[in-house]
Protein backbone atom coordinates (compact mmCIF):
# COMPACT_ATOMS: atom_id res chain seq x y z
CA UNK A 1 0.00 0.00 0.00
CA UNK A 2 1.07 3.62 -0.45
CA UNK A 3 3.62 2.50 -3.28
CA UNK A 4 4.75 5.96 -3.99
CA UNK A 5 6.69 5.93 -0.25
CA UNK A 6 10.19 6.01 -0.61
CA UNK A 7 10.96 6.97 3.04
CA UNK A 8 9.94 6.67 6.36
CA UNK A 9 10.51 9.73 8.98
CA UNK A 10 10.26 9.13 13.14
CA UNK A 11 9.81 10.92 15.76
CA UNK A 12 11.98 9.77 18.42
CA UNK A 13 10.89 11.11 21.90
CA UNK A 14 7.76 9.12 23.03
CA UNK A 15 7.63 7.28 19.44
CA UNK A 16 10.91 5.48 19.33
CA UNK A 17 12.14 6.10 22.47
CA UNK A 18 10.73 5.70 26.24
CA UNK A 19 12.30 8.93 27.18
CA UNK A 20 10.01 8.92 30.98
CA UNK A 21 11.38 5.88 32.39
CA UNK A 22 14.96 6.42 30.70
CA UNK A 23 15.37 9.34 32.34
CA UNK A 24 14.14 8.41 35.67
CA UNK A 25 16.23 5.86 35.62
CA UNK A 26 19.53 7.68 34.54
CA UNK A 27 18.75 10.53 36.67
CA UNK A 28 18.29 7.78 39.88
CA UNK A 29 22.18 6.27 38.66
CA UNK A 30 23.69 9.81 38.95
CA UNK A 31 21.96 11.29 41.64
CA UNK A 32 21.41 8.52 44.07
CA UNK A 33 25.96 8.32 45.00
CA UNK A 34 25.53 12.33 45.23
CA UNK A 35 22.73 11.70 48.19
CA UNK A 36 19.69 12.77 46.33
CA UNK A 37 16.79 10.98 46.93
CA UNK A 38 14.04 12.32 44.79
CA UNK A 39 10.61 10.69 42.69
CA UNK A 40 12.81 10.25 39.80
CA UNK A 41 9.54 9.90 37.57
CA UNK A 42 8.09 12.83 38.67
CA UNK A 43 11.64 14.76 37.95
CA UNK A 44 11.27 12.98 34.20
CA UNK A 45 8.10 14.45 33.71
CA UNK A 46 8.55 17.99 34.72
CA UNK A 47 12.06 18.09 32.55
CA UNK A 48 10.11 16.70 29.79
CA UNK A 49 7.01 19.50 30.47
CA UNK A 50 9.47 22.13 30.00
CA UNK A 51 10.12 21.24 26.39
CA UNK A 52 7.14 22.67 24.63
CA UNK A 53 7.37 26.15 26.04
CA UNK A 54 11.49 25.87 25.78
CA UNK A 55 10.65 24.88 21.98
CA UNK A 56 8.39 27.92 21.50
CA UNK A 57 11.32 30.21 22.39
CA UNK A 58 13.15 28.86 19.35
CA UNK A 59 10.11 28.73 17.02
CA UNK A 60 8.93 31.82 17.59
CA UNK A 61 11.97 33.98 17.17
CA UNK A 62 12.85 35.01 20.38
CA UNK A 63 15.80 33.09 20.83
CA UNK A 64 18.25 32.34 18.37
CA UNK A 65 18.23 27.77 17.12
CA UNK A 66 20.18 26.25 19.88
CA UNK A 67 20.44 22.39 19.66
CA UNK A 68 18.23 20.25 21.80
CA UNK A 69 21.29 19.21 24.36
CA UNK A 70 21.77 23.46 25.05
CA UNK A 71 17.84 23.29 25.46
CA UNK A 72 17.76 20.11 27.52
CA UNK A 73 20.12 21.36 30.01
CA UNK A 74 18.01 25.12 29.71
CA UNK A 75 15.56 22.69 30.85
CA UNK A 76 17.34 21.11 33.45
CA UNK A 77 18.23 24.72 35.40
CA UNK A 78 14.59 25.41 35.07
CA UNK A 79 13.34 22.13 37.31
CA UNK A 80 15.57 22.29 39.69
CA UNK A 81 15.01 24.24 42.39
CA UNK A 82 11.76 22.33 42.93
CA UNK A 83 13.62 19.00 43.01
CA UNK A 84 16.65 20.69 45.60
CA UNK A 85 19.19 20.18 42.89
CA UNK A 86 20.43 24.01 43.56
CA UNK A 87 23.86 22.56 44.59
CA UNK A 88 24.41 20.28 41.63
CA UNK A 89 27.70 21.15 40.22
CA UNK A 90 28.45 21.70 36.39
CA UNK A 91 30.06 18.69 35.66
CA UNK A 92 26.84 16.89 37.24
CA UNK A 93 24.47 18.83 35.48
CA UNK A 94 26.09 18.00 32.00
CA UNK A 95 26.18 14.42 32.63
CA UNK A 96 22.53 14.46 33.54
CA UNK A 97 21.63 16.06 30.21
CA UNK A 98 23.23 13.30 28.77
CA UNK A 99 20.60 11.42 30.21
CA UNK A 100 18.72 11.73 26.70
CA UNK A 101 21.27 9.86 24.97
CA UNK A 102 21.21 6.77 26.70
CA UNK A 103 17.51 5.87 26.31
CA UNK A 104 15.69 2.92 25.78
CA UNK A 105 13.86 1.75 22.44
CA UNK A 106 10.31 0.76 22.88
CA UNK A 107 10.80 -2.85 22.31
CA UNK A 108 8.08 -3.36 19.27
CA UNK A 109 10.26 0.08 17.58
CA UNK A 110 13.51 -2.14 17.66
CA UNK A 111 11.57 -5.69 16.40
CA UNK A 112 10.02 -3.53 13.74
CA UNK A 113 12.93 -1.43 12.27
CA UNK A 114 14.72 -3.85 9.90
CA UNK A 115 11.86 -4.65 8.82
CA UNK A 116 11.08 -0.93 7.99
CA UNK A 117 14.60 -0.90 6.66
CA UNK A 118 14.27 -3.50 4.10
CA UNK A 119 11.62 -1.56 1.98
CA UNK A 120 11.94 1.73 2.93
CA UNK A 121 14.81 4.82 3.40
CA UNK A 122 14.32 5.42 7.50
CA UNK A 123 15.70 8.60 9.10
CA UNK A 124 14.58 10.42 12.09
CA UNK A 125 13.31 13.53 12.07
CA UNK A 126 13.18 14.71 15.31
CA UNK A 127 14.18 17.97 17.13
CA UNK A 128 16.82 15.92 19.05
CA UNK A 129 20.09 17.34 17.56
CA UNK A 130 22.70 15.10 15.24
CA UNK A 131 24.71 13.93 18.32
CA UNK A 132 22.16 13.02 20.49
CA UNK A 133 20.81 10.66 17.64
CA UNK A 134 23.90 8.85 17.14
CA UNK A 135 24.08 8.16 20.50
CA UNK A 136 20.42 7.11 20.45
CA UNK A 137 21.04 5.00 17.18
CA UNK A 138 24.47 3.01 19.04
CA UNK A 139 22.56 2.70 22.32
CA UNK A 140 19.89 0.69 20.89
CA UNK A 141 21.04 -0.56 17.28
CA UNK A 142 19.09 0.99 15.82
CA UNK A 143 20.56 1.66 11.72
CA UNK A 144 19.62 5.10 10.06
CA UNK A 145 20.44 5.66 6.29
CA UNK A 146 20.81 9.62 7.32
CA UNK A 147 20.28 11.91 10.41
CA UNK A 148 17.63 14.53 9.51
CA UNK A 149 15.38 16.94 11.86
CA UNK A 150 15.74 20.06 13.38
CA UNK A 151 19.43 20.20 13.37
CA UNK A 152 19.56 19.86 9.91
CA UNK A 153 16.54 22.89 8.97
CA UNK A 154 17.65 24.71 11.84
CA UNK A 155 14.68 24.82 13.72
CA UNK A 156 12.26 23.17 15.29
CA UNK A 157 8.90 20.86 14.33
CA UNK A 158 5.99 21.37 14.21
CA UNK A 159 7.69 24.18 11.73
CA UNK A 160 6.90 23.05 8.00
CA UNK A 161 10.63 24.09 7.46
CA UNK A 162 11.52 20.96 9.51
CA UNK A 163 9.56 18.40 7.41
CA UNK A 164 10.45 19.98 3.63
CA UNK A 165 14.37 20.08 4.57
CA UNK A 166 14.29 16.59 5.47
CA UNK A 167 12.62 15.56 2.40
CA UNK A 168 14.69 17.70 0.63
CA UNK A 169 17.36 16.12 1.64
CA UNK A 170 16.94 12.47 0.41
CA UNK A 171 16.18 14.70 -2.93
CA UNK A 172 12.75 13.78 -2.27
CA UNK A 173 9.26 14.93 -3.03
CA UNK A 174 6.91 15.85 0.30
CA UNK A 175 4.58 12.74 -0.54
CA UNK A 176 6.75 10.52 -0.70
CA UNK A 177 7.74 10.44 2.90
CA UNK A 178 5.91 9.37 5.56
CA UNK A 179 6.19 10.88 8.70
CA UNK A 180 5.63 8.95 11.59
CA UNK A 181 5.05 9.63 15.34
CA UNK A 182 3.13 8.83 18.12
CA UNK A 183 1.92 12.41 18.92
CA UNK A 184 -1.06 13.89 16.65
CA UNK A 185 0.08 17.50 16.49
CA UNK A 186 3.39 15.89 14.75
CA UNK A 187 1.26 14.44 12.09
CA UNK A 188 -0.96 17.48 11.63
CA UNK A 189 2.04 19.27 10.57
CA UNK A 190 3.72 16.88 8.95
CA UNK A 191 0.32 16.52 6.45
CA UNK A 192 0.20 19.97 6.09
CA UNK A 193 3.39 19.91 5.04
CA UNK A 194 2.31 18.21 2.66
CA UNK A 195 3.93 14.38 3.80
CA UNK A 196 2.13 11.28 4.24
CA UNK A 197 1.47 9.59 7.95
CA UNK A 198 1.79 7.13 10.06
CA UNK A 199 0.18 7.03 13.70
CA UNK A 200 1.68 4.62 16.11
CA UNK A 201 -0.28 4.49 19.32
CA UNK A 202 1.34 4.54 22.50
CA UNK A 203 -0.64 4.85 25.59
CA UNK A 204 1.99 3.95 27.95
CA UNK A 205 4.48 7.29 27.27
CA UNK A 206 3.18 9.01 30.13
CA UNK A 207 0.45 9.29 32.04
CA UNK A 208 -2.66 11.04 30.61
CA UNK A 209 -0.09 12.03 27.87
CA UNK A 210 0.00 8.76 25.38
CA UNK A 211 -2.36 8.50 22.61
CA UNK A 212 -4.22 5.48 22.02
CA UNK A 213 -5.24 6.37 18.45
CA UNK A 214 -5.14 9.53 16.01
CA UNK A 215 -6.58 12.87 17.37
CA UNK A 216 -6.35 13.82 12.93
CA UNK A 217 -7.00 12.02 9.96
CA UNK A 218 -3.60 10.08 8.82
CA UNK A 219 -2.90 7.56 6.35
CA UNK A 220 -2.16 4.69 8.34
CA UNK A 221 -2.84 4.33 12.32
CA UNK A 222 -1.40 1.34 14.05
CA UNK A 223 -1.55 -0.27 17.43
CA UNK A 224 2.08 -0.68 17.63
CA UNK A 225 5.25 -1.01 15.81
CA UNK A 226 4.50 -4.49 14.31
CA UNK A 227 1.28 -3.94 13.19
CA UNK A 228 2.11 -0.85 11.01
CA UNK A 229 4.73 -2.87 9.55
CA UNK A 230 2.30 -5.17 8.24
CA UNK A 231 0.10 -2.39 7.11
CA UNK A 232 2.87 -0.69 5.29
CA UNK A 233 3.71 -4.76 3.71
CA UNK A 234 7.51 -4.09 4.86
CA UNK B 1 47.11 4.61 19.36
CA UNK B 2 45.10 8.14 19.25
CA UNK B 3 43.43 7.39 22.05
CA UNK B 4 41.72 10.90 21.55
CA UNK B 5 40.28 10.04 18.32
CA UNK B 6 36.35 9.35 18.89
CA UNK B 7 35.23 9.78 15.21
CA UNK B 8 36.22 8.83 11.85
CA UNK B 9 35.50 11.14 8.71
CA UNK B 10 35.70 9.58 5.31
CA UNK B 11 36.36 10.91 1.57
CA UNK B 12 34.22 9.03 -0.42
CA UNK B 13 34.95 9.60 -4.03
CA UNK B 14 38.07 7.82 -4.65
CA UNK B 15 39.02 6.92 -1.30
CA UNK B 16 36.00 4.27 -0.46
CA UNK B 17 34.36 4.04 -3.49
CA UNK B 18 35.55 3.53 -7.74
CA UNK B 19 34.26 6.61 -9.35
CA UNK B 20 36.27 5.54 -12.69
CA UNK B 21 35.58 2.17 -13.11
CA UNK B 22 31.91 2.71 -11.78
CA UNK B 23 31.19 5.87 -13.95
CA UNK B 24 32.45 3.93 -16.99
CA UNK B 25 30.32 0.87 -16.24
CA UNK B 26 27.46 2.73 -15.65
CA UNK B 27 28.16 4.88 -18.42
CA UNK B 28 27.73 2.03 -21.26
CA UNK B 29 24.71 0.39 -19.81
CA UNK B 30 23.02 3.35 -19.95
CA UNK B 31 24.62 4.70 -23.27
CA UNK B 32 25.02 1.49 -25.55
CA UNK B 33 21.29 0.91 -25.66
CA UNK B 34 21.07 4.16 -27.06
CA UNK B 35 23.33 3.26 -29.76
CA UNK B 36 26.23 5.47 -28.37
CA UNK B 37 29.76 3.81 -28.51
CA UNK B 38 32.24 5.81 -26.58
CA UNK B 39 35.43 5.17 -25.02
CA UNK B 40 33.31 4.93 -21.56
CA UNK B 41 36.72 5.50 -19.24
CA UNK B 42 37.73 8.51 -21.10
CA UNK B 43 34.12 9.84 -20.20
CA UNK B 44 34.70 8.88 -16.98
CA UNK B 45 37.77 10.76 -16.78
CA UNK B 46 36.92 13.93 -18.52
CA UNK B 47 33.35 13.88 -16.35
CA UNK B 48 35.28 14.05 -13.41
CA UNK B 49 38.21 16.59 -14.16
CA UNK B 50 35.66 19.44 -14.06
CA UNK B 51 34.79 18.57 -10.86
CA UNK B 52 37.28 20.85 -9.22
CA UNK B 53 37.00 23.78 -11.51
CA UNK B 54 32.86 23.50 -10.69
CA UNK B 55 33.87 23.61 -7.00
CA UNK B 56 35.77 26.16 -7.20
CA UNK B 57 32.83 28.27 -8.51
CA UNK B 58 31.11 27.24 -5.34
CA UNK B 59 33.86 27.58 -3.25
CA UNK B 60 34.65 31.21 -4.53
CA UNK B 61 31.33 32.34 -3.90
CA UNK B 62 30.81 32.89 -8.18
CA UNK B 63 27.97 30.98 -7.61
CA UNK B 64 25.50 29.81 -5.07
CA UNK B 65 25.87 26.07 -3.20
CA UNK B 66 24.16 23.92 -5.00
CA UNK B 67 24.27 19.93 -3.90
CA UNK B 68 26.46 17.88 -5.75
CA UNK B 69 24.02 15.99 -7.62
CA UNK B 70 23.53 19.84 -9.63
CA UNK B 71 26.86 20.05 -9.88
CA UNK B 72 27.43 16.34 -11.30
CA UNK B 73 24.62 17.77 -13.88
CA UNK B 74 26.28 20.61 -14.61
CA UNK B 75 29.38 19.05 -15.32
CA UNK B 76 27.85 16.26 -17.56
CA UNK B 77 26.53 19.09 -19.90
CA UNK B 78 30.05 20.77 -20.18
CA UNK B 79 31.73 17.47 -21.72
CA UNK B 80 28.52 15.91 -23.76
CA UNK B 81 29.21 17.14 -26.56
CA UNK B 82 33.44 16.04 -26.98
CA UNK B 83 32.14 12.84 -26.52
CA UNK B 84 29.35 13.19 -29.28
CA UNK B 85 26.02 13.04 -26.56
CA UNK B 86 24.61 16.99 -27.51
CA UNK B 87 21.50 14.94 -28.45
CA UNK B 88 20.92 12.88 -25.27
CA UNK B 89 17.49 14.05 -23.98
CA UNK B 90 16.60 15.20 -20.26
CA UNK B 91 15.68 12.19 -19.26
CA UNK B 92 18.67 10.47 -20.08
CA UNK B 93 21.12 13.02 -18.68
CA UNK B 94 19.25 12.59 -15.19
CA UNK B 95 19.71 9.03 -15.18
CA UNK B 96 23.17 9.37 -15.99
CA UNK B 97 23.97 11.53 -13.63
CA UNK B 98 22.44 9.35 -10.82
CA UNK B 99 25.29 6.54 -12.02
CA UNK B 100 27.51 8.17 -9.54
CA UNK B 101 24.90 6.98 -6.85
CA UNK B 102 25.85 3.44 -7.75
CA UNK B 103 29.54 2.89 -7.33
CA UNK B 104 30.84 0.14 -5.86
CA UNK B 105 33.55 0.25 -2.77
CA UNK B 106 36.95 -0.88 -2.82
CA UNK B 107 37.01 -4.34 -1.20
CA UNK B 108 39.38 -3.21 1.11
CA UNK B 109 37.44 -0.17 2.25
CA UNK B 110 34.51 -2.69 2.58
CA UNK B 111 36.28 -5.13 4.44
CA UNK B 112 37.82 -2.61 7.30
CA UNK B 113 34.68 -0.74 7.84
CA UNK B 114 33.02 -2.95 10.32
CA UNK B 115 36.12 -3.09 11.98
CA UNK B 116 36.73 0.66 12.29
CA UNK B 117 32.99 1.09 12.96
CA UNK B 118 33.12 -1.10 16.46
CA UNK B 119 35.69 1.25 17.54
CA UNK B 120 34.89 4.59 16.19
CA UNK B 121 32.03 6.84 15.13
CA UNK B 122 32.10 6.94 11.04
CA UNK B 123 30.62 9.43 9.01
CA UNK B 124 31.69 10.57 5.45
CA UNK B 125 32.16 13.98 5.27
CA UNK B 126 32.39 14.03 1.43
CA UNK B 127 31.04 17.44 -1.15
CA UNK B 128 28.60 14.44 -2.23
CA UNK B 129 25.09 15.83 -1.33
CA UNK B 130 23.05 13.39 1.50
CA UNK B 131 21.17 11.34 -1.01
CA UNK B 132 24.02 10.43 -2.87
CA UNK B 133 25.81 9.33 0.35
CA UNK B 134 22.24 7.73 1.52
CA UNK B 135 22.03 5.90 -2.37
CA UNK B 136 26.16 4.77 -1.88
CA UNK B 137 26.21 3.52 1.30
CA UNK B 138 22.93 1.22 0.58
CA UNK B 139 24.82 0.26 -2.62
CA UNK B 140 27.67 -0.58 -0.59
CA UNK B 141 26.26 -1.97 2.58
CA UNK B 142 28.00 1.05 4.49
CA UNK B 143 26.87 1.47 7.85
CA UNK B 144 27.46 5.58 8.70
CA UNK B 145 26.41 6.99 12.44
CA UNK B 146 25.64 9.78 10.32
CA UNK B 147 25.92 11.46 6.97
CA UNK B 148 28.11 14.70 7.35
CA UNK B 149 29.55 16.99 5.18
CA UNK B 150 29.06 20.00 2.12
CA UNK B 151 25.19 19.14 2.62
CA UNK B 152 25.65 20.02 6.17
CA UNK B 153 28.08 22.96 5.75
CA UNK B 154 26.69 24.66 2.58
CA UNK B 155 30.33 24.78 1.24
CA UNK B 156 32.42 22.50 -0.14
CA UNK B 157 35.82 21.01 0.77
CA UNK B 158 38.42 21.61 1.37
CA UNK B 159 36.93 25.38 3.04
CA UNK B 160 37.62 24.59 6.70
CA UNK B 161 33.47 25.09 7.71
CA UNK B 162 32.75 21.39 6.08
CA UNK B 163 35.36 19.67 8.51
CA UNK B 164 34.39 22.44 11.63
CA UNK B 165 30.31 21.56 10.87
CA UNK B 166 30.97 18.01 10.74
CA UNK B 167 33.04 17.72 14.17
CA UNK B 168 30.41 20.01 15.54
CA UNK B 169 27.45 18.09 14.74
CA UNK B 170 28.74 15.02 16.49
CA UNK B 171 29.51 17.55 19.35
CA UNK B 172 33.31 17.09 19.54
CA UNK B 173 36.32 18.80 19.14
CA UNK B 174 38.23 19.17 15.95
CA UNK B 175 41.11 17.52 17.76
CA UNK B 176 38.58 14.81 18.45
CA UNK B 177 38.33 14.15 14.85
CA UNK B 178 40.45 12.44 12.19
CA UNK B 179 39.63 12.89 8.66
CA UNK B 180 41.03 9.93 6.26
CA UNK B 181 41.05 10.27 2.48
CA UNK B 182 43.21 9.09 -0.07
CA UNK B 183 44.10 12.78 -1.65
CA UNK B 184 47.03 14.73 0.40
CA UNK B 185 44.85 18.31 -0.76
CA UNK B 186 42.26 17.17 1.61
CA UNK B 187 44.15 16.35 4.46
CA UNK B 188 45.85 19.35 4.40
CA UNK B 189 43.27 20.97 4.77
CA UNK B 190 41.59 19.26 7.67
CA UNK B 191 44.93 19.34 9.19
CA UNK B 192 44.51 23.45 8.89
CA UNK B 193 41.35 23.00 10.59
CA UNK B 194 42.72 21.22 13.49
CA UNK B 195 41.90 17.55 12.77
CA UNK B 196 43.99 14.78 13.01
CA UNK B 197 44.68 12.84 9.62
CA UNK B 198 44.63 9.83 7.99
CA UNK B 199 46.08 8.66 4.34
CA UNK B 200 44.82 5.19 2.54
CA UNK B 201 47.32 4.90 -0.34
CA UNK B 202 44.89 4.55 -3.61
CA UNK B 203 47.19 4.16 -6.55
CA UNK B 204 44.99 2.40 -8.83
CA UNK B 205 42.55 5.32 -7.72
CA UNK B 206 42.93 7.18 -11.79
CA UNK B 207 46.03 7.44 -14.24
CA UNK B 208 48.47 9.73 -12.52
CA UNK B 209 46.09 10.70 -10.08
CA UNK B 210 45.89 7.99 -6.92
CA UNK B 211 48.52 8.26 -4.55
CA UNK B 212 51.03 6.00 -3.04
CA UNK B 213 51.66 8.13 0.25
CA UNK B 214 50.89 11.04 1.47
CA UNK B 215 52.28 14.55 0.04
CA UNK B 216 51.64 16.03 3.33
CA UNK B 217 52.39 14.97 7.19
CA UNK B 218 49.59 13.20 8.45
CA UNK B 219 49.10 11.36 11.76
CA UNK B 220 48.61 8.11 10.23
CA UNK B 221 49.64 6.78 6.75
CA UNK B 222 48.20 3.25 5.29
CA UNK B 223 48.80 0.98 2.42
CA UNK B 224 44.99 0.36 2.66
CA UNK B 225 42.23 -0.60 4.16
CA UNK B 226 42.88 -2.79 5.97
CA UNK B 227 46.36 -1.90 7.16
CA UNK B 228 44.53 1.80 8.53
CA UNK B 229 42.46 -0.54 10.75
CA UNK B 230 45.28 -2.30 12.15
CA UNK B 231 47.21 0.77 12.82
CA UNK B 232 44.48 2.13 14.63
CA UNK B 233 43.90 -0.83 16.76
CA UNK B 234 40.27 -1.32 15.39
Amino acid sequence: MLPSVRALFFDVFGTIVDWRRGIARESERLLAPLGYEIDCLAFADAWRAEYQPAMEEVRSGRIAFARLDVVHRRMLDTVRPAFGLEKLDERACEKLTLAWHRLDAWVDAKRAFPRLRKRYLVAPVSNGNIALMVDLARHNDLRWDAILGAEIANDYKPKPRVYLAAAEALALSPGECMMVAAHSSDLKAAADAGLRTGHVARAEEAPGKGERGPAVPVDVAARDFDDFANQLGA
